[in-house]
Parts: structure tokens; C-alpha cells; sequence
């Protein structure tokens, strides 16, 4: 049996490129891309890829260099997916949501060959390519391909490139599916960012069980709802490919927007995080159209509210919840639908439907296992536990960080950092996270680093920062702060500007709270636990401060909270008691 | 970037095992297979697997020892399928129809360690083991489980052997996922079969894909109408357990107990060879039950008629047509449906199903090259050339056989033997075999093997072997032979029993044609291809001789021609006329 060997005709190397070289082959007709007026067949998006990644090996990009490309939904995001591995390279995609400071880290970290940039982050790239000390990468613009603007940062642009490049060229061949073919960047504004490597192996074994796990049949149109930069689609940036779908792109997931395309392109399929579909069900009677045929919705990011599920349903969307992380390449855990469901009260399906749910196929394993013991925890939905992962959707790691990556993959298990408890019917639902993150709309925030910046803050003594409840992102930054003697007069404004100056736009504090003194174990560590209750609590009375008389209006959306004072009597029995000052719109 | 390796956590070989794990975990009491008043459930049949991959390593099996299995589609061959590999084996699931000859040499080459024999095939078995000279493989009877006969060979039976397995024991771990997980050979009677090993990874991925494209969605309900040992049911006796379905076992595929068990267990899908179409399209009023809602059927082995596929739609089976060989680990090209044709009418949509279609996303690719200049041909639904497979769903190579191994993968391509055209759209579309291969209720038949036999005749001077269309079978062989001088009292009965006697009766020519010269090139080599014009005029009268004065009723299934006469003036001509003179059922 061992004499049997690998030879060109029994053994490829596992590649979403190869992908896009069938859906060219046998969907060659078919449109592949739509934005606004622009449209592409597969034969002309694989041409247009080969073109990429011969002007890029022109430019001198090599195996294994990185790539990176700051852009919303736009064609030639979907593109740079091919075109760059392509070249043997690898890309990175960086969220458009972060600052000029984190970008310019991620660029650093990566050492970054070429940067493609949309001609609408123009001005955050030149910030952040300002703040850059080290050898600069070539930039190349990309204009709107459907109505270009003549927006520029230096010589190179996009459709340039491409009409330059070699529509025959052949693709670098993948030496070894375990090479790397995209760069996910966690969190950006620590000095060492966290950067997800994904191999073409990984990517390719994600993408298939993503598409088995959702159902995902032939011909879909799938809308660009969830940005690229997040786990490279969710991997349907290459399973649209795989499927010889149609990528319907949009700059922005504005509800006019979305509800246009649905109805336009009759769309099927749209993966977002909540906050996009809670942003589908407030749309304004002048931006919705009614959906010709049920589309199918993948959610994930943050758990669903059960109402939002419901109500979602009802409109024609037919959602299925997913769990993921970048570091499994995108949903890990899928909340499979089973038939018994069916007979079961609206509500108690939406709480079924809001657990996390199983592994998709190209995970080997997931597990819950006792923080103490590391045993598995007993199936009864109450055992609380830590999630592990372990399978060939995992990261191969974080880019020049062994320390990291170690950590992460302790015992032979990828740690999420999430607390979760196993169903008896084998579904997992998460319960807390162990790592200090807070999800609002869909963007993971370390608290950790939140508080770090505030420490910065000349009049900052201690800070700690936790997770508000949202009705539309979620989650929001809550910061309890203590100021150092004789800083009567700062105000919780000031802290939102220093922290605005300080860190993109999503991480800033929503809620600003100054106690005398925050709760501390007698080792003198911060209480989270009673933060998050207190914020629980705060929560709690905005939203019936704010509540009109019809009630049920959702709160507006950013609040402060001026003060809460903690008695020391409570802080004995270990329980904040919050006084809720001031409730006002920022 | 080459820095981060491969670990527990982030890599796991890739393996159908997997699957039965998952399944286990998540649909634990979700029915796994059914057959007669049994029931197991995934997570019995996790724990029955368990128990049989102890037993087998308590037998003394070690990684890479082959056991084989004679068995119809009955619980135990389900569980061998994953009890073989976990005990670290190699599955080699015997072809049923073949004679005793042809398994004592499956069992010879393959130095089976194991075999098991169901009940019903002890006979046949006994007969095998009698011929073999070497080293006998342990013997394990499969008796009914749910209607035990008693009948043993030797001293083990499954049931028992299963429960002294240990239910907690863990599999053997995958090694490397190219290991061989399965063994099949293509044909049993020459002294050097075809052993097609599989690795755990080409079955995996094959698995998937299959999954994929034929868009097998959660909780499918799968009967075993198409025989396991056909390529591991094409994939599906790993698939199913992928999707936590249900396997409906039977013994055979009779039109009945097919019609009842989609009926009783609301058969969602099932596999089949066109031949088992007819079965269920002749079913007598008795026999048939409505279908409650649609069956996908998964077809291939032969191109199914057009009016077969129009008339099965119309009872409610939704039928896809697939191409492959068992190199390719089952179905290598599905003939994907699209959107568009909806609108054709249904004879010009079932000649568009008829085609072969399009590779499956395991296959890296599927060509058709030019025999002469091995270039592709243009994509004209005209040009013909050889039909050439690369990827990896393709076989690690045939078992101990290095020469047949190296000309199946000659110039890096799988070489299917089969020619054919790509049409505009890409689907590729089989016109003739380069092999001798003759394809009857979906086993091949190598005509080579079947003139050997011939010649072994003391009065065949000369014969040569092809395929007759069948209205049943897709075809059958047809013999032409020469008899030597003073044959003249020799009848056709008479070649018809000498095969019997010398091969499985599925290849035994069903129709032999006598005549004075076999027409030869002038280099002397049979002309094949006049030999199939001839064959096919022969069928045409015979089909006019047997139609009744209603017409339209299929002929016979088995019929002889006593004589045909070649005339010289035509043989220079290279036309052969043939004169039918009887006609007669056997």
C-alpha cells in the first residue's frame, strides 16, 4: 500500500484558486460580479486574475510576500482574493474601520509589498503610510470601476494594472497547500498585532464544509453584506467561486442599498453580523422592497436576539447562526437546523436558534472542557467550560508570533477564550468569554487595549472597561474610570476625545462611568464581573430613561452615564449599587 | 511565514473516520440505519464500529492488512466501512456477482487477513476458499441481524465478534491521510486484477464534494438501492454519516422493497445504475407505492435514454446524471443542472442530462486532449479525444501493479479509456470507449477477459467480443466467433455454457454470432468497429422481430442469433452485412 505515491495525476495541492479555474471552465457565461452597472462573467474575472497576478509578480512580489488592500465590497476586493495567491502571495485584508495608527501597524507588521487602496480610504492610507518609518510598499489605487473619480495616491492604479498585465498568464503553482495564502489581522493598535495566517489548505477545507454546513446549492447570488476584510468573507469570498455563483457587491450595507439588490439581482444568499440585520428591519417603508423569494441569511459575530430572529423570519429572511473567530477561519460552529424544530413555539425555536450550534465538517473536533480539569464537561447544558477547537479550519498560526501562537494552541487545542456549556443534543452555546472582548456590531474590541489608552490619559488613575448591553451594535465599550485627585472638573466628554484621537472610531467608550474607587479583590485585582453587572444595571435604566410612552422604541444608540457612585457597604458584600446621574445623547 | 508548523490543534489528516465521530456527537439519536424491523442509531453505530475495529485488531489486524467483505447492502457492510479503517485496515468490499474464480483471486491478491461473509453468499465463499493455495484469511459470517438463519462458515459470527469488541476502544489514529482506506478491484477473473487503493484523504474529499454537488442537504434519508461495493456506494456510505442521514439497507434492488422503503421511510435520496431506473419504471400496480415527496437520484454507469430520464421525472424521481470509474473514486463529472434549461422543452432537457457534465470540486481537472497531438481540444461539442482526470479524487494507483499504475497516470493524467467532446458550455459528453469495456447493469465487462475465455474453448479458432445495446442492461457482450475446421454441429448453447462455467454470469455473452472470417485489418487485427455496426444491426432486427403487434414493449431480455454471413464482396468493402437467421429467447 505504501509504494502507491503522489504524482500530478492523483495528488493536487488543496487551493481555492483552483476554484476559480473551474468556475471559469464550466460557468464560463455566468455573471460573476455585479456592482452597480459594472458586471463580469468568470471568464472575465479569471482573466482579469491572471492579469493581477502577472503585474504583481511584475511588480515584484514573490512567494509569500504580503499583499495588502484597504477597500470596501468593490470588485477588485473579490479579485485580489485570486489574483494574489495567484502570485504566490499571500493577502491581507485590512479593516476599513480602524485608524491611521493601526494601519500603519499592520503594514509594518506585515511588511506589506503592495497596498491596493480604494479611492475612498485615500486620506487614511496616506495618514497611515505617514506614520510608517520602514521601507514604503507600492501603493496602487483603486478607483470605482463603475464610475471612476480620478482620486489618486501616487502613479499606480487598479484598472491600469490589469489592462498592463498578462490575461494568459499561468498561476504560480501552490508548492505546498500548507503555504500561506491570507493575512487577518485581529485587533490593530497594540504595537504587536495579531495576524492570522490561513493556508491554502485551511482556506479551501473552510470554504467546501462552509458551503455543506449552509446548504449553499448551485447558481446562488450571494450579497457582499459582510465585509470582505472579516475572515475573507466568512471564505465565501472563494465559495461563491466554488459554487459559480454571482457576487452582488456594495460599498456599504445601507438597508436602501441591500433591500435594492435583493429585489434587483434576486438574491439568495448574504452572510452579516446583527447589526446589519437589525438595520434591515428598521428600514423606512421608502427603502425597503419586498422579497421575491425567501433569502437565506448566515449570522454570526454575536448572538442573535431571539425578537430580532422572529421578526427577520417573518420578512422573508431565513437565518442560520454561526460561531467563529478569525482564527477558524470563519464560522467554526454552525446552529444546524433539525426538522423536530419545526413543531416546536416560535420563541423556543428562536432560542434554540441562537446557540452556537456544531462543528462544520473541516473542524476534526470541537470540545467544552472544565477549566480546572480539562476533562470534557458533562452534556447537560449547565457545565460551564472552555472552547476548544482543533481541525484543518484553524489558523496555521499568528505571523511573527511564536509566543501567541503557543498560547493558542496549548494542550493540542485551539482556545477560543469563550466559556460555553454543551447541550444534551450535542449543540454548544456559549455562555461568557474568558478573554476581555467586547463584540459591537460585529468588530471585536479588546478591552484590554481601551484601557490601555485611557491610561494614557494624564488624569486617568485606574480604568477598566466591559461590555454594555446594545439593542443595535450588541455590545459597546463601557469605561469605568477613577481620576486622580483634583480632576473635579473633566468631564466624560473629555475622555471620549482623548480616546477618539487615540483608536478607531468603534473602540472608543460609549459609556463613560467615574467611581471614587473601582472594586477590587483583597489581591487588588479589578472585579470585572461587578463592572459588567453595574453596566447590566446602567443599561438597564437608560433604556427606561429613555423609553417613550409608546414604549418599545429602540434607545438611541450612543449614551454617557455621568456617575455612578458605589456605597462601601456594598462593596463589602461584593455588589456595586449604581446611581445613574445623568442619561443624555452625546 | 513557513514558520508556523503543523499541530494537533491546527492539522488533523483528513478522514471519512471522522465523520461517524461527528456524527455520534451531534446526531447521537438521530437514526443511522435501518433495515428490516432494525434500527441503530449514530450513536450505536459509532459504539458497533468501535466494538468491530477492537475485534479486528484482537484478530491480529495491523495497519494496511486488507479485509474483504462478500456482503449485499446489509447493516455490516455499512459498519465495515468505518470499523476497517479504525482498526487502522484496508475495506475491500467484493463485487457480489462475481463467480467463486474471481473472489479466490480478489482474495489472493489481496491477502485478505479477514473476510466476511454474509449469510447468503457462504456458498459462493466456500467455493472461493476451496481454490485458494495460499494462506487462508480468517473467516467471519455475517448472519442476518434481523432474521438470523444460523448459517455459519467456520466459528465467528459478526454479531458475536462485535460484542466482545470493547465500545470505549479508540481508533487507530490516521497516520498520513494518504494511507489506503479502501480497496476495489475492477474486474475479478484475469491472474492480475485491478486493486484500486483509496486513500483517507481522496475519500474525504470525494466525500464532500460529492455531498456538494449533488446538494445532499441536512438529515437526507438514503436507500441503498446502488451496492456498496460499487466504489464504496460511490462515497455515500461515508457521506451519509457526513450529514448525520439515514441509511435504508435492502438486500437487493427490486422494484418492491425499493417502492415500500421510500414510501415507509420517506426516502429522500438514492443511487442507482440506469438498469435499477427500469426496475422501478416496469414495477407491476402491486409493486409500486406514490412517492410522498421528490427522490434525487444520483445516476451514472451508463448514460441514461432520454425517454428513462423523462418518464422517471414523472413519477417524481429528480435525476442527475454522473459519470466516473472506480479510479475516480466514484462519480468523477455530475451533469450539474442549470437554471436556464428549465425552459427547454423536456426532450431537449433530457439530452442535456444525458451528457456526462462537469468535474466535481475535488477533481483539480478534467480534460479532453487530442490522441494524436495531446492538446485540448477546441470546446465544439464536435472535436473527440481522450477524457483525462487529475486530482485528488483520483486513486493512490492499483494494488501491487506498478506497469498498470504507471499507464493510468501516463503524462500526469488520469487516463479514463473513454472518449469523448467538451460542448460550448463546458460539459463534457462521452461518445466511445477506448477501452474494451462493455458497461451491463452498471458492471464492466472487459472484453478482453471475456475472449480469453473464448479462445480456452478446444473448437474457437478466433473470437472477438463487443457491446450489444440493451433496452435493460445498457448492453451486453456479443460474441463473434470463427469455429475451427469441423465445428459445423457446434451451437451456440454450447459457447453459452462453457462461459458459464468459466465466468460470473453478468459477463457471459448473450448473444454469439458464427461466422466464416472475423473481418481483419490488413495487417491482420480484428476491425472492432465493424463488429459493433454489425451488432448493432442484429439488435435493431431483433428488437423489430420481438415487438408485438402493440409494439413499444421491451424485447426479450436475453436473445441469440444463430448465424451471421459476411459477404466477400462487402468485406472488401469494409461494411459487414449480417443475415439474422434465428431469433430465439434462451
Amino acid at each position: 500500500m505504501d509504494r502507491l505515491i503522489k504524482c500530478p495525476a492523483n495528488y493536487a495541492p488543496l487551493s481555492p484558486i483552483t476554484f476559480l479555474q473551474r468556475a471559469a471552465a464550466v460557468y464560463g457565461d455566468r455573471t460573476s460580479v455585479v456592482y452597480g452597472r459594472t458586471r463580469f462573467t468568470w471568464r472575465e474575472t479569471h482573466e482579469r486574475c491572471r492579469r493581477l497576478a502577472s503585474s504583481l509578480r511584475y511588480l515584484s512580489v514573490s512567494n509569500n510576500d504580503v499583499v495588502s488592500v484597504l477597500a470596501p465590497n468593490v470588485p477588485a476586493l473579490y479579485e485580489l482574493h485570486f489574483g494574489v495567491p495567484m502570485a504566490g502571495a499571500v493577502l491581507n485584508a485590512i479593516n476599513t474601520r480602524l485608524d491611521a495608527a493601526s494601519v500603519a501597524n499592520i503594514l509594518a507588521h506585515s511588511e506589506a509589498k503592495v497596498f491596493f487602496v480604494d479611492y475612498q480610504y485615500v486620506k487614511l492610507a496616506a495618514e497611515a503610510l505617514d506614520r510608517r518609518a520602514a521601507r514604503a510598499p507600492v501603493v496602487v489605487v483603486v478607483d470605482d470601476v463603475d464610475s471612476p473619480t480620478g482620486v489618486r495616491l501616487g502613479e499606480l492604479e487598479y484598472e491600469k494594472l490589469l489592462a498592463r498585465g498578462d490575461p494568459a498568464s499561468l498561476p504560480c503553482p501552490v508548492r505546498d497547500e500548507w503555504d500561506a495564502i491570507a493575512l487577518n489581522y485581529t485587533s490593530g493598535t497594540t504595537a504587536a498585532p495579531k495576524g492570522v495566517v490561513y493556508s491554502h489548505r485551511g482556506a479551501y477545507l473552510s470554504t467546501l464544509s462552509l458551503l455543506l454546513q449552509w446548504e449553499v446549492g448551485s447558481e446562488p447570488v450571494y450579497l457582499w453584506s459582510l465585509p470582505m476584510f472579516h475572515c475573507n468573507g466568512w471564505t465565501f469570498a472563494w465559495g461563491v467561486a466554488a459554487r459559480g455563483g454571482t457576487n452582488v457587491c456594495i460599498r456599504a450595507p445601507a438597508a436602501r442599498d441591500m433591500y435594492r439588490a435583493i429585489a434587483e439581482h434576486r438574491v439568495t444568499h448574504m452572510c452579516c453580523v446583527p447589526t446589519v440585520l437589525i438595520l434591515l428591519l428598521e428600514a423606512g417603508r421608502a427603502d425597503r422592497q419586498p422579497l421575491a423569494s425567501p433569502v437565506s441569511v448566515l449570522t454570526g459575530g454575536a448572538p442573535p436576539p431571539a425578537p430580532l430572529l422572529e421578526k427577520m423570519e417573518q420578512l422573508g429572511f431565513r437565518i442560520t447562526h454561526a460561531y467563529g473567530l478569525t482564527e477558524a477561519t470563519g464560522p467554526a460552529l454552525v446552529c444546524e437546523w433539525r426538522q423536530e424544530w419545526n413543531l416546536l413555539p416560535v420563541d423556543a425555536q428562536a432560542r434554540l436558534k441562537a446557540r452556537q450550534g456544531i462543528s462544520v465538517l473541516s473542524l476534526a473536533d470541537v470540545d467544552v472542557k472544565d477549566t480546572e480539569t480539562m476533562t470534557s464537561v458533562p452534556r447537560n447544558g449547565k457545565s460551564l467550560g472552555k472552547i476548544v477547537l482543533r481541525g484543518s479550519s484553524i489558523m496555521k498560526g499568528y505571523y511573527k508570533n511564536a509566543a501567541d501562537t503557543d498560547a493558542a494552541f496549548k494542550d493540542g487545542w485551539f482556545q477560543t477564550g469563550d466559556l460555553g456549556v454543551v447541550h444534551p443534543d450535542g449543540y454548544v452555546e456559549i455562555k461568557d468569554r474568558a478573554k476581555d472582548i467586547i463584540i459591537s456590531g460585529g468588530e471585536n474590541i479588546s478591552s484590554v487595549e481601551v484601557e490601555a489608552s485611557l491610561y494614557r490619559h494624564p488624569r486617568v488613575l485606574e480604568a477598566a472597561v466591559v461590555a454594555m448591553p446594545h439593542p443595535r451594535w450588541g455590545e459597546t465599550p463601557c469605561a469605568f474610570i477613577k481620576l486622580k485627585e483634583g480632576s473635579a472638573s473633566l468631564r466624560e466628554e473629555d475622555i471620549v476625545s482623548h480616546c477618539r484621537s487615540n483608536m478607531p472610531r468603534f473602540m472608543v467608550p460609549k459609556t463613560v462611568v467615574f467611581m471614587a474607587e473601582l472594586p477590587k479583590t483583597s489581591t487588588g485585582k479589578i472585579q470585572k464581573f461587578l463592572l459588567r453587572e453595574a453596566a447590566l444595571s446602567i443599561y438597564k435604566k437608560m433604556q427606561k430613561a429613555t423609553r417613550g410612552p409608546q414604549g418599545g422604541a429602540l434607545p438611541p444608540p450612543i449614551c454617557k452615564v455621568a456617575e455612578v457612585e458605589r456605597s462601601n457597604e456594598n462593596n463589602r458584600r461584593g455588589v456595586v449599587e449604581d446611581r445613574v446621574l445623568t442619561v443624555a445623547k452625546l
